[in-house]
């Protein structure tokens, strides 16, 4: 018998292998119209950033999401290649020896060391164009207004008051910009803000982005928001308390890193273990937020565990 | 008598003063619906990469040519201001010390001088990020095809076939990818290419959009992309040509910097007075291109003129 993990797990690895596929395909040589040409190196460091690695965990969600609203399949997988363009391109960014300064990814050299500062911000730069570029294409839906509603959305989940704030206000909270050196004191609600932004919103969009795609009702779209976001806040906890576990050879990536830096994290915060209280509450709202919805939503809840338990 | 060059004159002013008040409005610091907050430094960093400077002329562009073309001009500052954006956006990243490593912009210390390298990268990702949020509202346009339009052609100028591409190929010319250290020779067919690419992809957007917005007819059409792609061309040119003949006073960035770096530019590869001839040429070009208009398009053909002529 095959049980619900396993069922996850495999469309995890199948999700995974398809938004490979369809990056590589985004990501060729050709040029589109209204593009002159793809410059080899720039187009070579935008695939070290994109292809060959990372869970796929927001086109996941964004493709179960959307099969519980009834959307297309390969209209879901699409949008969900073009937000996972964000988050690639946040990667390669957030690496930079001006940002975070990691020289591994995945257990990979990150961009910025295969070709140099100045290409992995282009390259950057570039995924987070492309990715409004496929957001807004046809095959996305028929309905143009659907197209303009996941565009707004996902420049609102990845800008100023989403991602890319997160960021800003992250590396505040090191203190790099307090005068005096003193370290610097975040609120719990403080931290909670700054991680609903860093990872949170583009989790949070990878859910609603389903509902969007399936023009879920409005009971639909409520429970699938209190889902993301409980979803997503518990993936940061979950992430915080894996970096001060786990050790670098787990984790593909240089481990204690965050805490080295002294960064407003809950398990600073609260503790380890009222961190991991917290996280599984988190994931039990994941769970109630479902409660209306049928086996059909199985594997986001199977998602949410997994969330919380992965190892890496 | 007024003229039009006085007429030309006013109007860019004004203009100017209007995207300026917009940006304003656009960077002020009250979140969005979509948005969580937007945090007091990043917002600031932004501001300062978009306010208080420049000539506006790719809104300029934007709205002249959807003047022409029968659109409102209150979409068509809308969209110029989205657009401007994403050329505040490209000059924020180009400054970074990685990049261009320039101290000043418009007379002014550059983002990441006022702020810090982290910063100015997440500022130009916001600027960036909010120019499609901007591109994709209802105000821009009622039909969403319009807008879906103006968002993939602002991605395919901006991104890796256009700008971003165009800025890669610029730092491949520096030569500083070639480990042996010889100065890498550029055919004049690359260095067209390059600046089709680095600068004049946004500037022929400029004014394609302008069609779009007025649903122009194919014939107008061409005729707008004929001129959009000689002025930019002239633009790079008459830009290089200034750098050569300029001093730091009077240009506001430090002056000779891109010859010093031994970039290719079509006035290293045929002479400054080749380089003049030709910029010239595309002049003429650009008004040929809208022969077929009256003088409906006086604007436009007194912008071809400034564009070769101006001083700074």
């Amino acid at each position: 018998m095959v049980g619900a993990a396993d069922l996850f797990q495999t469309g995890l690895q199948e999700t995974g292998q398809a938004v490979e596929a369809l990056l590589e395909r985004l990501l060729d040589n050709a040029a589109l119209k209204g593009e002159t040409t793809r410059p080899a190196r720039l187009l070579a460091a935008m695939r070290h950033g994109a292809l060959g690695g990372g869970k796929r965990l927001r086109p996941f969600l964004l493709i179960e999401s959307a099969r519980l609203c009834g959307a297309s399949p390969d209209a879901a997988l699409l949008a969900g290649a073009a937000l996972e363009l964000v988050h690639c391109y946040s990667l390669v960014h957030d690496d930079l020896p001006a940002m975070d300064d990691d020289d591994l990814r995945r257990g990979r050299p990150t961009v910025h060391k295969v070709y140099d500062d100045a290409m992995a911000i282009l390259a950057g730069d570039a995924l987070l164009t492309l990715a409004f570029d496929v957001m807004s294409r046809p095959e996305i839906h028929a309905d143009p207004t659907v197209r303009l509603e996941l565009v707004i959305g996902l420049a609102r989940a990845s800008g100023l008051g989403g991602m890319a704030g997160g960021q800003a206000l992250d590396l505040e909270a090191e203190g790099r910009y307090e005068t005096d050196r003193k370290p610097l004191t975040l609120s719990e609600a403080d931290i909670r803000q700054l991680q609903a932004m860093k990872t949170g919103a583009l989790l949070l969009y990878a859910v609603e982005a389903g509902g969007i795609l399936g023009r879920a009702d409005q009971t639909k779209r409520t429970a699938l928001t209190a889902y993301g976001r409980a979803v997503g806040a518990a993936f940061q906890i979950a992430d915080d308390i894996l970096d001060v576990e786990a050790d670098t050879a787990t984790l593909g990536k240089e481990a204690g890193k965050d805490a080295d830096r002294g960064k407003g994290t809950l398990v600073q915060r609260l503790g380890l273990d009222a961190a991991k209280a917290e996280r599984d509450r988190l994931a039990r709202t994941a769970l109630e937020a479902l409660s209306s919805f049928g086996s059909d939503a199985d594997i986001l809840r199977t998602t949410a565990r997994f969330i919380v338990s992965r190892g890496h």
